[in-house]
């Protein structure tokens, strides 16, 4: 027999009213003033890599799809932005049939990007931009922050596997999940939450805490115990009591006593405190003078790429890393900073570029509706990206001169150079233009470009290359039109 | 005409199942070994405070008791199970009629707490009591964070206003949402989140983006249209172009030209950039000597408790915060490390007291099913912490001889001082014992503990008062003994 089951505040959640409350009161002003059908141009783009780093690792767009594909207002938030008593009627019945209608085009999710280039450009009538304005960003930030710092983290682990235990210390649970789901993308080979394993078929790993190790009589019974449960699988915590004294030795002693009459071998001991380096090294000779050669040694404890770098510089024998906070909260830099601005709009059929100046000359923004060009040397290496106008016709196949906007009295050409345009079109008026990519693509297509297509200088954690950002003649000729002419705006 | 929903994958999301796989191995380990009946308790508590904070204030209660409540396996929950190859068809029986049998004290929501002291204690079967672990520290970790950086910032801004502007820097959906509602518990005066207004009832705030200035023919016509469309509540994002030349002349104009003949008047002016402190005070003197000495300054802009202390410093002249990305992700210290330990089991009726020994010193645990006293001095003032066993009597009406355990050789008493126990029944055999407190309730508490009982020495952000935690004589012999017996665990 079932209990009813109590009322969530949860469960009635409608994703679509997770919005800046700007949004909505922009919205109705354009609908007031009989803008809902000026079609605006929108960048979502960031200004610089967590960490100092070289690059970042874009994710988020499925669940972003989602979320603009499902937008909608039921009744409950109409009744809801009524309370509000500050949006007119005829506003309110629009949104009861709000669907996006717009454009989207986007880099493709596990595209390594670099800052103030377009990652998601938006093609839509104003109050379509806008509504989606504070989702994307939320959504792009996050899992573009967690598949970043996890790539970083596994590539400290030089090959070895790395897991995501980071649920408990997540900020809530769609950051427990999500983050798990960017962790896959970023490189790890596993999560410890159950539920980004059931909804995104990431491999799920776990064991044991201190509890169970606690609740039985002594160490040898809890390991014996866990033992005759998983034979196959036996992963011992083996620091509760004493590591060198107690853990290490009451694990021998069941690898003998309880598996090895069973044909089955010890797989593994976690340590979860002390000095990982001595430890390890410590018990990797115990485990070996036993004859247990093919046992791992997993560690966790507050681990980065930083952490993880040191250990193996200190000779540290691990197989296998449990990283929780500092992988699930970015906490070395736990914001990434993407921002979403206004570059053209179309009046009568024809874009008009808009520019944003600002007090800080780095929130300068790139006009006008543009294409990202990933350009490549003949290894295939990517020396520089390149932004053009999006309909400019770009042929590397011959010399390119472009324009390096921070040296614009340098002569620069691309030879013997091609070309890609990141940005393509996701949805069209609306509609999902075909499937997007499956997580497991997703993430081979981030080791791909890793392995074969970013320069090892570029993947330094400490002072790595910056990456080059140019312009074709075409589009560093219209921000500097719009720069000399922005004063008119404002005045 | 609506279009049908395309399917979300976060539709069909069980919470239940956002748990650490070890939760489970070991549920299926304990059931398989027949302890699922055994009762034990576990204490929920942390370490150190954020930020080096004299303390932190406790949130997240009413999703901790939403969610067991409602813990239950659905059959996709208990098929993905299954596909792991490792849990046994009974327990995976056992699973589906699953609802959560034990008790669970806590702390009240808002309360100030300090390291190394119980803030939720569970007393349950162990299945019970592990498979609630992930989410609470998730819930408990992340809300708690929030609402004290929140109140960090609020005390900084010396009573204005503060409005947490954070959803597109958080990290996903929950954050945005769970962190607006902590934000509030902290002392913020609304948010731009739509959603946290819907769900929680908090006050929702906000007016502009740069978008808005963008896409009209120049400032002033964006400006005038905003007037007109809210001339009630008309504030003006002014560092589009340029603040002091264009904005700032530009919100004037709307004033006088738009709004005063509608016998309106400027409610206020944003920045978002540049240097506030400078800006704010020349905006002030423009506003004033045009007459409009009631028109707010808001600002926004990487705000924390650090940089508004500053601006202040620097007669910065602030009406109104907006506070973004410092708060929602808590940037200074974006991990609360709340964690969940063993403390007792209960044999044959008789509570057996537990503790776990570490390699690092601060993580042994203080055993045994305990209680909390708040002592307060004759002023109201809360002087100290006192950990006792659950049960014990606490007098405090005559002189009270207690241990200090940093200093056990002192003989200390506390005398002329009041008691009060801070851990009360919530659930009760899986049974909600009283509804939890509103929102407001939980928020005007905080305001009371922070005004009257707790130290301005406490409140200081560098440096802090640490707040003493001491332990009743039972309570100190009790850890003494079984730290002294540790020994025989382990080996």
């Amino acid at each position: 027999m079932v209990k009813p089951m109590h009322k969530l505040q949860s469960d009635s959640r409608n994703l679509s009213m997770i919005m800046d409350f700007y949004e909505m009161t922009m919205s109705n002003g354009y609908f007031n003033a009989n803008l809902q059908d000026q079609v605006a141009v929108f960048d979502l783009f960031f200004r610089t890599n967590p960490d100092e780093a070289g690059f970042s690792i874009f994710a988020g767009l499925q669940q972003i799809v989602d979320y603009v594909l499902n937008l909608h207002f039921d009744d409950a938030d109409i009744d809801y932005l009524r309370s509000q008593h500050c949006f007119s009627d005829s506003f309110l019945e629009y949104l009861r049939s709000f669907r996006f209608k717009g454009d989207i085009y986007a880099v493709a999710e596990g595209t390594v990007i670099y800052p103030n280039e377009p990652v998601i450009t938006v093609v839509a009538p104003l109050i379509d931009a806008q509504l989606v304005e504070t989702m994307m960003l939320l959504i792009m930030n996050h899992q573009t922050l967690i598949a970043t710092k996890a790539n970083r983290i596994v590539r400290a682990a030089q090959g070895r596997a790395v897991s995501d235990f980071g649920a408990r210390r997540a900020h809530n649970g769609d950051a427990a999940v999500y983050g798990a789901r960017a962790a896959y993308i970023g490189g790890v080979n596993s999560t410890a939450t159950v539920l980004a394993g059931q909804m995104f078929d990431i491999p799920v790993s776990g064991t044991m805490a201190h509890s169970w190790v606690m609740v039985f009589e002594d160490e040898f019974a809890a390991f014996r115990q866990y033992a005759l449960t998983y034979p196959d699988n036996t992963v011992l915590l083996v620091d509760t009591y004493d590591v060198l004294h107690s853990g290490v030795p009451n694990a021998i002693r069941v690898a003998k006593e309880v598996l090895e009459p069973m044909g089955k071998r010890l797989k593994g001991i976690r340590l979860d405190s002390g000095d990982l380096a001595y430890l390890s090294k410590k018990c990797r000779k115990m485990l070996d003078a036993a004859g247990l050669e093919d046992c791992m040694i997993v560690v966790s404890n507050s681990l980065d790429e930083f952490s993880i770098e040191s250990l193996f510089n200190q000779g540290a024998r691990i197989d296998s890393f449990g990283v929780g906070e500092r992988l699930i909260t970015s906490k070395s830099h736990p914001v990434f900073g993407a921002v979403y601005k206004n570059v053209a709009i179309v009046k009568d059929g024809v874009m008009i570029p808009k520019i944003k100046i600002s007090e800080n000359v780095e929130k300068i923004t790139n006009p006008g509706f543009k294409q990202v060009w990933r350009i490549y040397d003949e290894f295939g290496k990517a020396v520089a990206d390149m932004l053009s106008l999006h309909e400019e016709t770009v042929d590397l196949s011959k010399p390119y001169p472009y324009m390096d906007p921070k040296k614009p009295w340098k002569h620069r050409v691309f030879e013997n150079c091609s070309g890609k345009p990141l940005l393509s079109k996701v949805i069209d008026k609306g509609e999902l233009v075909k499937p997007l990519p499956t997580l497991d693509q997703i993430r081979y297509y981030v080791r791909h470009q890793l392995d074969h297509e970013i320069w090892d200088e570029e993947q330094r954690f400490v002072n790595p290359h910056l990456h080059y950002l140019d312009m074709s003649q075409t589009m560093y000729d219209l921000k500097m039109k719009l720069l000399s002419e922005s004063r008119h705006h404002g005045s």
